[in-house]
C-alpha cells in the first residue's frame, strides 16, 4: 500500500470522572483530540495538539507514543488537566453534566509544530471556534479539513463558527447540532443549508441509528453496529471521527467512495469504543479485531448486490 | 420473469379521522389490511380479507380491484367500519389514539374463500393473535407466513401470541413491541429471545430510524429514506410489510438474500406513504417511481463494493 498520510488532531485531552449505570469511575482518560487520535492511530499516523496539567501522567503520553501518535504537540501547563463529571441515565440515552473544570484548557492557544504544518490531513476537534481559525492559519493547504463543534458555539459563537464553515471541507456533527445551526428541523434540509454555508461535506450522526452523509454525490447512509451491550458512550462520536479521518489519511483518499467506506470504519471504531469504560476497549483493538468488525459491517449491509427492478 | 405468487393479506380496513399539524382530515381509507394489500399489489397479486361496514363506498372497493387485489374475501357485514381518530404531534414524531370505534371489526372472523387457501405468501396483520390462528388453520402449507402484533395483544393475550409466534417463519414488529415482548431492553437480545419463541425471522422496524432483520444468517440493516419532508406517518408499517411481502411473493423467494432485498422495497414502499395523507401517494405510485426511489436507495448504501482492511 501507498504511504499513509499523516493527520492532524487538535482538541482537548482530559480526565471524566464518569457515573454509569454499571458504576462510577474517576479520572478516566478522555477529551476529543484522545480519543480521535486513539481511534486514527489504528490506521495512519496521528499528530496530537492538546494541553494537559501537571497531573497528567507521563506514562499515559508514552502509552499514545507507543501507538504511534506524535506529542510533540502536547503541551504540558501549570495547573490542572481539563475535568468533566458527568452521570449516565439507566438507558444511556441521555447524560447530565454535574462538573466542568476548564483548568488548563481554559487558556489553551494551539501551537502547531513546525513539523505539523503540512500534515494532508487535518481534524478539528470540538474547541471554540476560533481557536479553530488559528489553527487553520497555521497549516498550509490540507487535502481535508474535518472539524467538529457543539451547541454551546452555534449559540454562543455563531459569527466565528461561521468563519470556520467557509474554511472546512468536513463537518461532523450530530442531528441535534445539525438541527440548532440550521434552524431546520428536518435533516436533509438541515443539511442543505448547513452545506450551503461552507462545508462541501456534512456527517450528521444519530448515536446508534447510525449517521448520514451528504455531498455533491448526494446522500450515504452507514448504520450504528447492533451490539449486545453498551458499556460507556462517551467519546463515541471522537472515535467515529478519529477512525474516519485514519481512514482517509492511511489511503491518502478525500474522495466520495473513500469517504462513505470511511464511515464504515468510523462506526466500526465507534462501536468498539462504546464496549467498555473511557477509551479502554478502543486502545486494545486490533487490526484483526477491526477488520473482523468491518466484515460484520458489510455482511450488515450485504443485500447480494441486485436491487434492480425486474419485470 | 416467473408467474409471481400471490398474497394473502388479512386484517383491518378502516376509515381514520387524523389530526395532523398540516390540518385535520376525515373518513380517510386506513386499516392495515388496505395499506398493505395497496402496497403489495403493485409487485404480486394480492387477496384481501377483512370487514367492511354499510358506511364503505363500493367504488373503493373498486379501486382495490383496479389494483388487481382480490377482494372476495372483503366481507359487509351489517353496521359501521371499523374508525380510529388520532392526533399527531407537532414533529409527527408521537400520537394519541382519541376514539377507536371497532363497529363491525368487533365480530370480525377472517373466513378464508376457499381459492385463497393455498396462497404461497400469507400475511398475517394485527389482530387477535386466535384470529391470526384461526387464519392459519384455514390455509395450505404456505411458503411463507409473516404476523404483525401490537402492545396491546402482547400484554393482553400472551398465550395465544406464544402459539401465533410458534407458526410464523417471520415476525415483523417495531423497537418498542420486541422490547415488550421479550421483556430486555437490548435490542440484539430481545430479537435473540423472540426468535427462540418461534419465528426464523424477525423484522424490528425502527420508524426513521429504518429496520433491522435478525435471521440464522446474521443481522441485516436497511435505512429509512431521508425525505425532505414527512405529511402522515399512518400506514407506513402496514405500507412495509405490504411492501416486503409483495417483493418476495413476485420473486417467489423466501432466502435471506430475498428478504434482505425485499427490506428496501418494503422501505422504499414505506418512504412513499408518509409523503401524502393516507394511502394517497402509495395509490399513485408507478412501478417507474418505484424504480427512481430503489435507485436512490442503493445509492444511500453504495459504498463502492470494497469494505476489506488492505494492509
Amino acid at each position: 500500500m501507498l504511504k499513509p498520510d499523516s493527520l492532524l488532531v487538535v482538541g482537548s485531552i482530559a480526565f471524566d470522572d464518569l457515573e454509569m449505570p454499571s458504576g462510577s469511575f474517576k479520572d478516566v482518560l478522555g477529551g476529543a483530540a484522545t480519543y480521535s487520535s486513539i481511534a486514527a492511530s489504528l490506521l495512519a499516523p496521528a499528530r496530537l495538539v492538546g494541553v494537559v496539567g501537571n497531573d497528567f501522567a507521563e506514562s499515559t503520553i508514552e502509552m499514545l507514543r507507543a501507538r504511534g501518535i506524535d506529542t510533540t504537540g502536547v503541551e504540558r501547563a501549570e495547573g490542572k488537566t481539563f475535568r468533566w463529571h458527568g452521570r449516565y441515565a439507566d438507558d444511556l440515552m441521555s447524560r447530565t453534566s454535574l462538573d466542568t473544570q476548564l483548568n488548563v484548557f481554559a487558556s489553551f492557544k494551539p501551537k502547531i509544530p513546525a513539523l505539523y504544518r503540512t500534515s494532508p490531513f487535518v481534524l478539528l476537534g470540538n474547541i471554540h471556534p476560533e481557536l479553530q481559525i488559528e489553527v487553520l492559519d497555521q497549516v498550509e493547504r490540507p487535502k481535508l479539513i474535518m472539524a467538529d463543534t457543539m451547541n454551546f458555539w452555534i449559540s454562543g459563537e455563531p459569527k466565528a463558527l461561521e468563519k470556520v464553515l467557509k474554511r472546512v471541507d468536513l463537518l461532523v456533527i450530530n442531528d441535534e447540532e445539525a438541527r440548532e445551526l440550521s434552524g431546520i428541523q428536518n435533516i436533509r434540509k438541515a443539511a442543505a443549508d448547513i452545506r450551503a454555508r461552507g462545508p462541501k461535506s456534512l456527517i450528521i450522526k444519530r448515536g446508534e441509528h447510525g449517521a448520514l452523509l451528504f455531498d455533491d454525490t448526494g446522500v450515504f447512509f452507514v448504520p450504528a453496529y447492533p451490539l449486545e451491550q453498551v458499556v460507556d458512550p462517551t467519546g463515541a462520536g471522537d472515535t467515529f471521527a478519529g477512525g474516519l479521518m485514519g481512514y482517509l489519511a492511511r489511503h491518502c483518499e478525500t474522495s466520495p467512495y473513500a469517504l462513505r467506506r470511511g464511515m464504515f470504519y468510523a462506526s466500526a471504531l465507534a462501536s468498539f469504543c462504546v464496549e467498555d469504560i473511557g477509551s479502554k476497549r478502543v486502545e486494545r483493538v486490533t487490526k484483526a479485531d477491526l477488520s473482523a468488525r468491518i466484515e460484520a459491517f458489510a455482511a450488515l449491509v450485504d443485500y447480494g448486490g441486485k436491487l434492480a427492478f425486474v419485470d
